[in-house]
């Protein structure tokens, strides 16, 4: 059993803090990097993605609404194709810092209601991976798994990995039990971690409303802020290791 | 007598305009673009790449500072390695946008007061330059002539070209003339196109206080926004052109 | 016969001009400036803002969506009790702004997506007049004729009055003809002149599918930007003017 | 004897958490409240006055440079009537955004590196002050103690208070040690408290390069972010009060 863990990271602003990214990067196998859009600045990309470097981490671009105020995580409303250049503008933002360090962008994953528009919306889904490979079609896709993202990325002929959540709950159609609902976040981290392993040993995932489902999952996500995040991280990964789960980037070299 | 017309395009945001850039695109030979610091966003970047890479225009990254609401004309105060990384971050914007057209990006020009303050300031010019080098040793640096970021590009190797501008006044130790003072400004086209010609002939500027004066260019500096502008580089160019001048980009391929 | 015209000025952002507003500011009646959210900041606010009081036009705050690159044309997710804070911070920039010219603020008017959201948006329309009415009962509120906006300043208690657009084609349910739908605009002053004049004897407002309806209206929105959109203000004036429709501020004082 | 404890609150912005204000909240009589320029938005500002009304704290508006990025500690080039109409802007959100709530808005104090060029610069401490005035003559000005600010408040009749640093070390010129010195940070708490207690028993304040020199102040500013803030304003508080120092806000009604 191999399996990777990724979070967002670098989602600090000027002199604002978010979350304990030094922590986290001792913790996950690939990073997904805001690039200035929902959250960020050159300085947070750098550091960032010098200490994902320094520990071996691999990092993907984390492209979100240009909307700090609002974190990416309201839907602006916009043309699938501006949403393809806003989004190839933060893509190459982290990639030009990415070799000051320098280090290796492997991979892209949309943010917040970004990725989840692009999760149901095929046209907006086409729009990012269309950006990606056209940036570079060696980039892969990191999308949540079951949605069309992950469709156009293979359409597009990207290597396409999919996620699935450690702290959040499933319905049996495969989406997420929207937050503010009853099973929306596991808060237990032993849960969180049985959960997984069950889900790796057979591919099933359970869900709140039936019977397991089966899923498919290259990486975990695990969160990168509130209080509990690292050690949420810490004790998913040690239970996993425990059972010979073995931790590793979904993306090679 | 060969010369290239370069002009900073591409400096709308959102619903403003500025200057015309499809008449400018039509005269120029090289668009220095904007890369959403001082001036843009990605539906303009996207839009002047296109047009330039549809006439030919060979295209630049015109990094700078921050600053939309001063339009990159006031020094933030940053330490060198910050403004390296500041750059870098517009200049993968705008190369990822290229990408999606696509066209090459040929060079880097720094705008505004971040280019005034390269001029002088050996450390910023050499922290542009290394920023330029490290995302790609193969992009040139259009500097303004006899300046430090000029020896900073030859330095790190990078292919170095230098600009005089069409309308500012020189002084004989090379600097121009600053804004406000008398002769800042030529407002003529007929006296610039003439001073201009008198230039590649000679290889001498005059100068408002002494004897002409060596410069050296491979390119020269025509403004694009203002109500005369594009009046200004039609004249200019015409009466080149009626002198034997040819016009092509500085940057080869 | 008694009309106001007013028009969205004040619209300019840093190094960016839109329209000609020293041109409308001679044509107007009463202005409505942009505040620092969709478009503006302080310079613009404050040299808006001192041109009509030179010229003796009233001003009201005109916020919006803090969205300079959508130009407040874009909805942003916001529950209705962020709107009505948006909204606060807004128009008290320009009225701390006008008390440096000084001016007096006489009227609230919303903008663009904003403005249409709370036409028909009861909730958000509440949000706005609240907080209109908390920061100052006396300041009026200026909405769309027959809207949500209009009802919620009247049961806050608020002066309010109506408006009607010049050169917008008018449904039978009292509603605009869609962007982009045949009759959506009024290109021609001499066309629109006489729509309103019409409208201005009998109250009664030309529509594209049916008989003429009931509208009130105190005041004509007149674009402020647009390469016609002087010359389209000037004729509606002239030629109402010249059938003894007299202009004035829809406020008093 | 009598002061009042300050402290720059509502410094969060958008997804990022600054300090703990629900505590600092707790401990100080005046809070300067940031107002959209270096940081804080309309939530924040709301929420902020909103907690600060609660507990019978004053406010004040803590306006800085437009610069989230650089916190405002950064200087940027403006003219000082510029610097007049970015505060009014600022002062005028806070005011308009505490009619919400409702509270009253007591005074202005600068932020960062806008107080710090008015302290020694009387042409911008003018600029200031003028525009404090032309909003709300009743408003009250917090100046750093011996600086032209507090000069520049007294000219135009303003009720000008001073401020003294509880952790920040002074010269014999009256100045601040520059942050990166030795001893230009008290980090003892008990340090602290004790040289407070020894000047507001003498009105002399110990000095690194000479005797201790004579200061006015009816303020004491206390940091409201980093890790040990809550505990050091605690503990300078509970100190003082041990004393027989009684706390009240310096404006008042």
């Amino acid at each position: 059993m191999k399996i990777d863990l990724n979070s967002d990271l670098g989602e600090s602003f000027g002199p604002w803090q978010m979350g304990n990214d030094a922590a986290m990067l001792q913790l996950v196998n690939s990073a997904n990097i805001a690039c200035g859009g929902h959250a960020s600045d050159p300085e947070t990309m750098f550091q960032t993605l010098k200490t994902a470097a320094d520990r071996g981490v691999h990092v993907g671009a984390h492209p979100g609404y240009n909307d700090r105020e609002g974190f990416g995580r309201r839907v602006i409303p916009m043309q699938p194709a501006e949403i393809g250049r806003m989004v190839a503008a933060q893509i190459g933002a982290l990639q030009a810092m990415a070799r000051l360090v320098p280090v290796k962008v492997h991979y892209v994953k949309a943010h917040g209601a970004l990725a989840n528009l692009a999760a149901g919306n095929k046209e907006v889904a086409l729009a990012i991976a269309r950006t990606v490979h056209a940036i570079d079609p060696d980039l892969a896709l990191l999308a949540i798994s079951g949605t069309c993202l992950e469709e156009a990325g293979r359409e597009l002929g990207l290597a396409t990995y999919s996620e699935i959540f450690a702290d959040r709950g499933y319905q049996s159609n495969g989406q997420l039990v929207p937050r503010g609902s009853d099973g929306a976040m596991i808060h237990d981290a032993d849960a969180a971690a049985e959960r997984l392993l069950d889900f790796l040993k057979t591919g099933l995932m359970p869900v709140v409303d039936g019977d397991p489902i089966p899923l498919k999952a290259q990486s975990i996500c695990v969160h990168g802020d509130g209080p509990s995040a690292v050690a949420m991280a810490q004790q998913i990964r040690a239970r996993l290791e425990a059972e010979g789960v073995a931790f590793a980037p979904f993306t090679a070299g």
